[in-house]
């Protein structure tokens, strides 16, 4: 099932993709792609809908984050070897927990602000877990009964920010715009392995990144249980799951995201992004 | 004004404490103390009702968290200078950042658990800011017409997971109930000058932390600012602003909390908080 959200910032409808590819309103149904609707017995409910029941919405409206009212927006750091190499950094012993700012989250094919003050700003290609039932100290075995879906995230980073003002990484992770989920939720059901999604970047047309979950230091079982030993983990709450390599801060010399750059990236099963780079207005 | 949340846990209404002390229901007026309520619009309409005109309400009835639908949960670490010096860390040359999980959130009075696997549980007594207007790039002259109102925050560490366990200190600053808020959310017109403000906090009955706000490295108007140029801050939001010495991993041995120990916290205007630990059941 893929799931999304459609309409004006703030006032998104919930909807779905049918197997036809058109997209079906599900505002009659529920209120939202959140909360207790992502529990197991919430998505079993949409998914006993017959899709064809469900009214048609305009296909060209703007698609919003997949999923809403975010608790937690959990980021896994150096999750990739490849990257880490990149970076410079030690392979981490165990994963590497820092936040966004739940106010960082817009959609799939929205504008990412280049916030003033920013000098060193940077893409990651991701796929993101969303969270369906409330996960404290679960096992590996158990973690995905916890897990609703995966969606695609691009975890837009400002490196000097992140880096050179203080120790903590959120304050580089969590501007405005720096968090487009989607386009889609899929759910875990219609999704074989998801140690096995391939992962795609460009910016403006050249390829950045790609790779593979198959090469995660700690795949997405492990994260979701390591995370619920120090967070109890709620229906909403996303993780997204760290970058492979070919992020702008790896190239030499950097390259860095500029007013009218486009960001396009991808997933199997997870859709694309298309994102326009635009400086900060105000 | 002295806004409270009252009631089980998930279900708290709205209420306020009157100049005579007695407990108000506002649920006929608004649906919770979060969001659109939280701004200067929102707190005149509240002001503008005669508290006597509200029905009384149980004042053995539980009290919530201060503060509903919070969205980020910010703190700051190492903002007073006694404070640094007992972790054996330099005075930062600006605010440092991290966050707590936002279903670390508890009530004044309810019981802190030790989580599975904790060994080096501690405390510590804050004043924490409550956002009531979106809040991005504001100056420090404008950042408290951004502020709702203060709350008093325990901001419940466990040293090991904040230390020990990869970089980022979210991993100890997040377990549930290791955010407790309130009694109340006491609003910006009630406090004449909130860097006068005496916080303390006994640990089973002694004296752990004495402090005040006068002494604080970045004050508040200077960390509402600070952080608005990296994140949109949104009413509701909650800015706990870091802890005066006096900390359990400041002595010498360590001192760490352990079952059936009380955790009393009091700050000027902000009331006082009683908590019991216990450990962890399942």
């Amino acid at each position: 099932m893929r799931l999304v959200r459609f309409g004006e910032p703030g006032a998104e409808k919930p909807g779905l993709i049918d197997a036809d590819h058109v997209l079906r309103d599900l505002s009659g149904e529920i209120d939202d792609i959140a909360g207790d609707h992502l529990s197991r017995a919430g998505l079993d409910r949409i998914r006993a809908l017959d899709p064809k029941s469900l009214p048609k919405a305009d296909p060209s409206r703007r698609l919003g984050p997949c999923v809403g009212r975010v608790g937690n927006f959990i980021a896994v750091g150096l999750n990739y070897a490849d990257h880490a190499a990149e970076t410079g950094a030690e392979l981490p012993s165990e994963p590497v927990l820092f936040n966004k700012a739940t106010s960082s989250i817009v959609g799939p094919h929205d504008d990412v602000i280049i916030p003033l003050g920013s000098t060193k700003l940077d893409w990651e290609v991701e796929i993101a877990i969303v969270i369906g039932e409330t996960a404290h100290n679960v096992s590996e075995a158990e973690a995905l009964d916890h897990v609703a879906g995966f969606c695609l995230c691009n975890d837009v980073s400002e490196r000097a920010w992140q880096k050179e003002r203080g120790g903590q990484w959120m304050k580089g992770k969590s501007a405005p715009t720096f968090g487009p989920l989607g386009p889609w939720l899929v759910t875990t059901d219609a999704i074989e392995d998801v140690q096995a999604i391939d992962l795609w970047l460009d910016v403006s047309g050249r390829r950045m990144q790609t790779g593979s979950t198959s090469t995660m230091i700690f795949p997405v079982r492990t994260l979701v249980s390591y995370i619920s030993q120090f967070i109890a983990l709620q229906p909403g709450d996303v993780i997204t799951t760290g970058t492979p390599a070919g992020v702008g801060a790896g190239m030499k010399p950097p390259r860095w995201l500029q007013p009218g750059d486009i960001i396009a990236l991808g997933g199997t099963h997870l859709g694309e992004q298309r994102l326009t780079v635009k400086a900060h207005t105000a």
